[in-house]
C-alpha cells in the first residue's frame, strides 16, 4: 500500500476490511485470543531465543507469524517455558489446504 | 465463551470468524497495521503511565482498546514520546455511530 502510495499518489486507494488469517485461526481454534486486561502480540517469528522468549512472558497470548523458517528455535523457547501445552499451529487457515496441529504433535510439524 | 463450556458443558459451541473492531478500524484509516517485521500488540489502556509508555517502547504498533476511562494518561503519555502526530482515535467503528479523530483534535476528544 505505500509502494502504491508513493508511486501513483493520484490513484484513490480504499481498504476493505476482512477476516484476517489470526481470527480465522482463532475461530478454528475455538478459542479466545484475549479474555478480560489480557495483553495479545502479534510478532514475526525470529531467530532469537531470548526476545521470542521475552515476547512470549511479557504478554499474555501471542500470535506467531512465519513460523516455518524458525521452528526449532521456536519449539524450544515453548519447551523451556513449558508452554508446549498450550501452543496451537494453524496453516493456510480457512483454505482447502488448512491444517491444524495439536500439542502432542509439535515434534513431528513440518512446515513449507 | 469459557462460561459458557464451564457452565454447559453438553452444548456444542462453533465460531465463525468476523472482522474484527481492530481489523476495522485499520480500514477506516487507511493504514497497514504492521509491514515487514513489525511488532503489534493489542493492549487494554491501563491508569499505568510506565506500563503504557513501555508498551508503547517495545512495538511498532499498539492498539489500546477500553481508552476512554485513561484519556489523560494516554494523551500524556504520547506527547512524553512525541506520538501524538502518529495516533488516531476510533470508536464504535464500522457502526453508524463511527467516530475518527485526527490528530489535532486529540486535545478535544471525549469518549463516551
Amino acid at each position: 500500500m505505500k509502494l502504491m502510495k508513493s508511486r501513483h499518489p493520484e490513484v484513490n486507494i480504499q481498504t476493505v476490511p476482512g477476516i484476517s488469517s489470526i481470527n480465522g485461526a482463532a475461530s478454528r481454534l475455538g478459542i479466545a485470543l484475549a479474555e478480560g486486561d489480557d495483553h495479545v502480540a502479534i510478532v514475526p517469528a525470529r531467530d532469537d531465543f531470548a526476545e521470542m522468549k521475552r515476547v512470549i512472558i511479557e504478554n499474555d497470548c501471542v500470535i506467531f507469524i512465519k513460523v516455518a523458517k524458525v521452528m526449532d528455535l521456536m519449539r524450544d523457547v515453548l519447551r523451556e517455558l513449558k508452554l508446549v501445552v498450550k501452543t496451537s499451529i494453524v496453516a493456510k487457515v480457512t483454505s482447502d489446504e488448512e491444517s491444524v496441529w495439536v500439542i502432542h504433535e509439535l515434534d513431528r510439524v513440518e512446515l513449507e
